[in-house]
């Protein structure tokens, strides 16, 4: 039986080796993809950042941080290693609240997390942290244009997994994107009775992340997710989806 | 070729017919599953707020609600309709927020979204307001029980399109789940190179929800999708993912 019209598939990529800083992303997930047989032209391929980040050198060792005044403070009242807090601040242009053992902060990107996105698991070793890419669309972007060669298209999303207010658990979102829209404008549209959809903009690249991390599950260690038969449109970066502060309720 | 091993399928179910209050959601959709050749059994079901509010009458005719005070005062700071934000007051239990003629509210069921999830996109006439189930887990469970018979597990997702805090767009998150665990607890579960992962907590209904919202694009009318292919376990409700009020930085 064949799949009904409009149907979309999330396939994971098996088999992908370790990647070390200097790894070629994209030669090594066209290799796999190809392994599989998986057809990347027309998909979305999405990539959990850790591997992008590891990929572009973004680590620190532990032992290489002198934490500040701040970040010693921060470290006792919240029970955390100083050098970890060290490195939290120096990824981030401010705290957006701070409690519950967890800072929320803001990173220089814009996007606001829980400790700027450094990571301890799935690190490379014991004592080392891994910070989210310094620009994760160009990072996108080089890997799209990597992977769309000979007239075929590849949009990439990258993605890291994000708490949220209100809700507990983590959820996949985008943090880079290239080849796509990241946000569908469906202003100005009609509903189904004809009336103007005046506000559903659905955030497609955070959908396409939460989608891929269904696939995604750290222990399961598949850091490659492809969309297929998801309708590509336009292009632009996450930077796109980022709320101005000037209209934003929660900072 | 066939998929990976792991893959997953979102498939949409064409065909359902409009939903009116009294619909038996359950029996409409498995026909029009029967008919797409789609089976539900170990597959889970995601179906749109908006079909199961209708179902089950959630519709309020602007023509019949008398503003208070209250509504008329945050009507006319917003430029909005009195009778509508009276019918969000009366789905709130508090505004969390207000600004940029957008209420954002804690409903009776404790979900932070806009204008409490009432909505007039969509709605069976102009002048109808469609409110959000009372109880969407009691809903889903409703469903996933018809539709799981004779020794069959069809899991039930209710989802709708929130905005969120810092990012623009719409993605769907989950109002009721039944048949699945809608957070998956790895707390206690080991990385790739055997070090405790802490706080991995997927809210996994929440990424069905948003996966299948891929393709439920308000204008496309596919209100229900079926996932294939996703590892089913446990058993838990939404409320379940709301973060407890007290440990919560955001309200």
């Amino acid at each position: 039986m064949s799949d009904p019209p409009g149907a979309i598939r999330l396939l994971p990529i098996p088999g992908l080796p370790e990647v070390a800083p200097g790894t070629d992303l994209a030669a090594m997930i066209r290799e796999a993809a190809d392994a599989a047989g998986v057809a990347l032209d027309g998909r979305v391929v999405v990539i959990a950042q850790k591997i992008v980040s590891k990929a572009e050198g973004r680590l620190v060792r532990l032992a290489d941080v002198t934490p500040g005044e701040e970040a010693k403070e921060i470290a006792a009242d919240h029970d955390r290693d100083p050098r970890q807090v060290q490195i939290v601040l120096d990824e981030s242009t401010r705290i957006v609240r701070r409690g519950n053992n967890v800072l929320i902060c803001e990173t220089k990107h814009g996007f606001v997390c829980a400790n700027a996105g450094v990571d301890l698991s799935n690190a490379p070793g014991e004592d080392i942290a891994v910070l989210l890419p310094l620009d994760p669309d160009a990072s996108a972007r080089r890997i799209h244009e990597a992977l769309s060669t000979d007239g075929t298209h590849t949009p990439v999303v990258i993605t890291d997994t994000f708490g949220r207010p209100w809700r507990d658990g983590l959820v996949d979102v985008a943090l880079g994107s290239a080849g796509l829209a990241p946000i569908k404008d469906d202003r100005g549209s009609r509903d189904r009775i004809g009336r103007e959809l005046l506000v559903t903009q659905p955030a497609t690249a955070d959908q396409l992340a939460a989608a891929a991390g269904l696939l995604m599950l750290k222990s399961a260690g598949i850091p490659v997710i492809v969309v297929e038969g998801f309708p590509i449109e336009g292009d632009g970066s996450v930077r796109d989806l980022l709320r101005d502060p000037a209209t934003d309720l929660f900072r």
